[in-house]
């Protein structure tokens, strides 16, 4: 009903950073594509198999180092449906791996419309009788425009399934301040959006402190990080925006607590692209993931106290 | 370029509203569920199955008097990626029938993701030269929470494609108000929203006057619906929230301008539940769905000038 599971998975390889599978089709090594290719009538068929190679053998290099993956949807469902299949079955792969798995939908609705998206993907569905799970994962993102009705489905779920959710409250992306910074009385909007993380997860605090409600915020404003990590002390952060995006490990540091817990640090292309910098061959792609999965580690540990 | 293809279907059938496919599977009549229910080794197989007769059914029945469906992408993902399947076909199956297809995804990300977003939802993807369409819906529903960087990539399709985007600005849910109504400055988040879809739309206007960038106002906020139709003359609107959720036709007559237009109210369960309420059979659905769709036309077309 908490993070305790993914906390735990952090402290097991000291390793507070989770790896975003956001296989845009130029990232896939180009040998794994033209194995593919004019193999099937629907060349989105084609792609989503060659994805599919791409992300296993990420996953293979990295689970016994890396705690986590973060699946985003968008690079699946711009395969269409076959892109779907390839997501489930990345989740799959990645939880027989041992890999806790967010989901990066940022999904949100109307409360009857957020059940089924919290059935999708944390929960299971009633076919007659017949139980199913239709994506499983451990975790979702979402966007909490829509208010408290939007999220108390997934707080169910939370409880009763041991799941979480990240809520969008700062975002990593330039233009993020147009509404999160703007001024509601004395508080900007992304602190409004904070304290309703903190609200949402009061009756689902684990025993690290933390809730299972968590919050998006982004490597890119370093003094947002460090500030809602002091005014949030029960949610747990995912960061993005470290590596490509531009934020360095002194940029993260403020999203930890004192004991080098309280936040997961995220970077896609940085590791799935590795391959494209420095000597390696496309057919190195998962060895070189794998040492920047390493150097990123070692970089955000020298840190925090973890 | 905007939403001049909705428009004219809407002048077409002298009707301003659009069917919402939500299929949950307590919706979907016993008889179909039975038929594949035990036929296939995953059931959510079989349910995405039954779905689809579903929403064919549904088409069929309401194609040549109602505009436009709106297929609501949980309501699939629930089903996992069978469901998803089937999302593409209900797409396919209904624009064949000349419906205009309006994805409710509310999706939303940073600019490099929203993308891959666009591509999938609205436009095509490049698959080492061959070009494929993920979903290759008409207009798809938006949260603008993450500003411009996350809606630009959507102009872009909008422009070159002629799709449309709606943009969440008040939603019809109960506790839409603990962010949406909160004063930035003397403005509600709302409209502070609803000007930026304005300012968004500014380079898509069609000849109706209103641009590319639509918004998202529930039926459930009547006084807000008013106020923002005067506000926002160039933002057409999707208007959920009549019927199962309480807005009625004089709630949603303040959405449309002097002509008629400006807006398209949306119902789901109202229209493809029809058949639960009074002497229909399980079997008469469509036609259930067909006398419930009239209904609401002439209800809503008596309060306004179309």
């Amino acid at each position: 009903m908490s993070f305790e599971r993914l906390i735990a998975k952090i402290k097991d390889t000291k390793n507070p950073t989770v790896v975003g599978l956001d296989p845009s089709f130029s990232y896939v090594p180009q040998y794994i594509r033209a194995k593919y290719q004019g193999q099937f009538a629907d060349p989105l068929e084609g792609a989503a198999c060659a994805v599919l190679e791409y992300n296993k053998g990420l996953i293979d290099a990295l689970c016994d180092i890396v705690p986590a993956v973060k699946p985003q949807a968008a690079y699946y469902e711009m395969y269409g449906w076959y892109g779907m299949k390839t997501f489930a079955e990345t989740i799959t792969y990645a939880q027989k791996k041992g890999m806790y798995v967010i989901i990066d939908g940022k999904r949100n609705d109307i409360g009857s419309t957020m059940e089924a998206y919290a059935a999708a993907h944390l929960g299971t569905v009633d076919l007659d009788g017949q139980i199913a799970v239709p994506f499983g994962g451990d975790a979702l993102t979402v966007n909490g425009y829509l208010g408290t009705d939007g999220i108390s489905p997934l707080l169910k779920i939370c409880k009763e399934q041991d799941k979480g959710i990240f809520v969008l409250v700062k975002t990593s992306n330039p233009s993020s301040g147009e509404l999160q910074d703007k001024k509601i009385g004395r508080r900007p909007v992304y602190e409004v959006m904070g304290k309703m993380c903190e609200t949402w997860g009061k009756e689902l605090l684990g025993e690290s402190g933390y809730s299972a409600v968590g919050a998006v915020v982004g490597a890119t404003y370093p003094e947002q990080l460090s500030e809602l990590r002091e005014k949030l002390p029960h949610t747990f952060f995912l960061v993005p925006g470290y590596g490509a995006q531009g934020g360095g490990a002194k940029d993260v540091a403020g999203a930890f607590d004192a004991n080098g817990l309280g936040a997961i640090v995220n970077s896609s292309r940085g590791i799935i692209c590795a391959y494209k910098k420095g000597d390696w061959s496309e057919e190195q792609f998962a060895e070189a993931a794998r040492a920047e999965a390493i150097r990123m580690r070692d970089d955000i540990c020298a840190h925090i106290n973890l």
